[in-house]
């Protein structure tokens, strides 16, 4: 069997990621979507183990000294995110598509990791859709809104880093394109080694 | 507008590359098929222009001569086949998606002149079922399918070079395959560079 696909989702905040991914999720009943740990305390509704593994301080430290974090970030405040690396491996080894929503910075750190992993870039279809998709949530200072625009124009910077751009315009278009993104991967020549073998082989005994 | 693709579709003969290709262009308004251009007299059927561009051996040469064949090749009996250039620009041109069957030999030269076509190989799901596929037809000697077995043999070998391997066992599930490849490389960030600049000229508008 086939080791599944690692995917990275980025894209700024109000690109509508978290979205594109449920939906991803109901439509793919091979994939996979890795749970971030962390040591910030739990917000109300949070369940541990589906938003987030929360662990200590301790904990946290020990996974990255032992190479168990994919990637991970300390963020200004002490509060400390990670992507546990063990359910990543697991899964891909079941054959199973995982599926990363992090930062950019978190990409780079996979991508060093994991160079086979797939990043992708949801791109909103304007920059003013952006803004606009911002301010409809109403739940922020005009303040805090302005300072999610200009990450999220540094982040559209580096989007070129990324092997793929999907442009969230329409939630059904961008995860077709997603998915059919997937399905290429897995029709990759590296991921497609052993049907040539086998093919191959299947020849010599015919010839004999 | 983006350019259209350039897709290049190899496979040993039996593996179903005609019946996939027209199954493509049913399926999809923005695909084109490059009409091959030869020296060799119509046989009964063929329409010039569609089968192939019948060209006189001097009409070839100048072809060749001036750039004008994206590949090409010679026959031990004379005969010379090869892909005129200019439809395949002009259609990319206009982002159509454009389609050349052709062998290994044509694949390496389109590679040199278009690093950006995408290669995929129509595999067998096994070389029995290849034999079979050939026997079933029922035109020819054993002789000579045991030679295009042999030839096809040598082409699964060089598999490897091409970016996507197809396995064609049933035919609409490999046409959604190469569907889904045309779809991602659409999504590639080398063709999204534009949406990156419209994204961040409008950011920058925005913020002034």
């Amino acid at each position: 069997m086939n080791e599944g696909c690692l995917l990275v989702l980025s894209g700024p905040s109000g690109c509508g990621k978290g979205t594109v991914v449920k939906r991803l999720l109901e439509r793919d009943p091979k994939l996979r979507l890795s749970v971030s740990m962390t040591t910030r305390v739990p917000r109300e509704g949070e369940v541990d183990g589906v938003s987030y593994h929360f662990v200590t301080k301790e904990q946290f430290d020990r996974t990255v000294e032992q190479g168990g974090a994919m990637e991970y970030a300390r963020c200004g405040n002490g509060d400390c995110y990670g992507t546990p690396a063990a359910p990543v491996k697991e899964w891909r080894e079941e054959g199973m598509d995982v599926i990363l929503e992090i930062d950019i910075q978190g990409y780079r750190q996979v991508k060093e990791k994991a160079p086979d992993a797939v990043g992708i870039f949801i791109m909103p279809p304007s920059f003013g859709e952006l803004s606009r998709r911002l301010h409809e949530r109403g739940t922020e200072s005009e303040e805090k809104i302005r300072q999610r625009l200009k990450t999220g124009k540094e982040e559209i910077r580096c989007a070129g880093e990324y092997q793929y751009i999907v442009v969230n315009d329409a939630l059904e278009d961008a995860v077709d394109q997603i998915e059919a993104i997937l399905k290429a991967e897995h029709a990759k020549t590296e991921a497609m080694r052993t049907i040539i073998e086998e093919v191959l082989n299947d020849a010599q005994t015919i010839s004999q």
